[in-house]
């Protein structure tokens, strides 16, 4: 859910505060904010969707969109193999949407958040003069030793994702041609975050760094590469049913997790998490040496030539 | 920073999630959540500052606003005894605030956040259709012990404030007549928010219940009221310079913090306050019984009249 521009001022934002005592908190640079007390660690996300870039109101039922508010932060709680436990809501409603429609929002935040006991304790609410503007905060908790970072990544690692991809962006043109019933549109307007399964695979030591596909695995493999200052090659995506591989490489809001998984252990790993998941776990590609200090992404093609891009693959964007 | 209906719909989000487990919290129904871990407590606030409802883009500047945001939420850290550490900040901005505006905004934030130590730890930027949209999220830490609530009034106790009161009402009235230099629109536009107050009495166990005054006394006391379930009697407001008693009793955002005292201990805890910070406590009435479960603000005449009002008295509304 990032627009463009946005890693410039974030970049910058971060240097702002980098002379800042932590207070005990991790360094930026993963999909939550990291605080260890003791054994445990509590992580924290805030995602914003707002009317007419995140979803057009005309498109999406107010129930959909709060479902879909309440998932995409889960899942960034799910992508560092925490438990979400609580979320805070700050809604700008404008006047016209108080009533039925604010309430049919709040059943769809219930039903996402009950479905994994995620308690709602606190937020805002507010008039817009405008649009819907949503901002989630999700809280989540973890023994210290299950939190999975980016910057784990290894060398040789294989790079496994967790589900089919490209469904979102294929189920947006969908929505756009107003076909909203298919069930590519119905996986973009209410996502489904892996909670369980991120749980799960932060209790696997074989899996050395984790994040969620929020905007495309050309992006969010970036992300994993540039903190762990590594390279990969992608060799093979599970493309959706209706995708094409360009949605999967670089469409957004897919919500599965991309791991990197010690080379000897990944054949297991995929083995219990298809018994557990009854689904299976991807290999798409490796973490390799990085050439000359830059971070890449090579794309395998079947004749084994590996393509680079100079300026980065990018990754979604709502421009 | 309240609707016109706010509190109902709160009043059933609330009712809506009550059958979920609490996952650790403590229930709804103070200025934040609160998380007890261990031998300490965290607590979690998300306030939404809004273009054309919370603030005017041509009569604040970036600075202010994004200083504002910072306060307006550990106000609400400070009011339960707890330490500001940490923001999540969610940002929505057209695309044209893109650049001078979003670094002054930003400037403005890390000088609030820096006057506390209170560090950034993530979020989340975009891009608005519309308006600026600010959502931040503050993280405080205290001593279990330290957390002060709303429902901890008990009958006899001293009210009382630390501050003047009806400074920012009255600034807001100069900030819509142009007059954006006074004393009290810069009081308005750059709120300072009472951190090392509201630790330091979160460590004073004189000190029964505490909240911050974000809508006014009239609104903010009957939630203490509501929630220990108490009446109390107003006698007397410091109302601020250039402000009048009904900006002191029902004017929002002076962000000062609103206490009950233990009556056998509120003299000696004002000298205290007074040597500690070189300002006073003010007594501005006392706890009393509820009235056949009516809980209700009585204002103290000179002649030694008290006034009720059966509709109560309401605060501060954006409406």
């Amino acid at each position: 859910m990032r627009m463009y521009g946005e890693f410039d001022f974030i970049a910058s934002i971060r240097e702002m505060f980098a002379d800042m005592p932590k207070r005990g908190f991790e360094g930026i640079g993963d999909d939550c904010a990291v605080l260890p007390m003791g054994d445990e660690a509590l992580v924290f996300t805030s995602d914003m969707l707002n009317e007419g870039i995140h979803f057009l109101a005309d498109k999406s039922t107010a129930y959909q969109i709060g479902y879909k508010s309440v998932m995409v932060n889960i899942s960034d709680v799910a992508a560092m193999g925490a438990k979400p436990v609580a979320t805070l809501l700050s809604l700008a409603l404008p006047e016209e949407r108080f009533g039925e429609w604010s309430e049919d929002f709040m059943k769809g935040y219930y039903a996402a958040s009950k479905k994994y006991g995620v308690k709602l304790v606190g937020g805002d609410t507010t008039k817009s003069e405008s649009g819907v503007c949503v901002s989630v905060t999700a809280i989540g908790r973890a023994p210290k030793a299950n939190i999975k970072r980016r910057k784990g990544a290894k060398v040789g690692d294989v790079v496994m994702v967790t589900g089919e991809l490209g469904a979102s962006a294929a189920g947006l043109r969908d929505v756009l041609a107003e076909k909203l019933r298919t069930r590519n549109a119905k996986i973009h307007l209410m996502p489904e975050a892996q909670v369980l399964e991120g749980e799960w695979l932060g209790k696997q030591e074989a899996v050395h760094a984790m994040c969620d596909i929020s905007d495309g695995v050309a992006s969010d493999l970036q992300h994993i590469l540039d903190e762990s200052k590594k390279s990969a090659i992608v060799s093979a995506l599970p493309v959706a049913k209706g995708a094409k591989w360009s949605d999967a490489f670089g469409g957004g809001e897919d919500y599965k997790l991309l791991i990197t998984v010690d080379k000897s252990q990944a054949e297991e790993l995929a083995k219990r998490f298809e018994r557990k998941f009854g689904a299976p776990l991807y290999n798409i590609g490796r973490i390799t040496k990085p050439n000359c200090d830059v971070y890449h992404i090579g794309i395998e093609q079947d004749n084994g030539e590996v393509l680079y891009s100079s300026a980065g693959w990018g990754g979604y964007s709502h421009f």
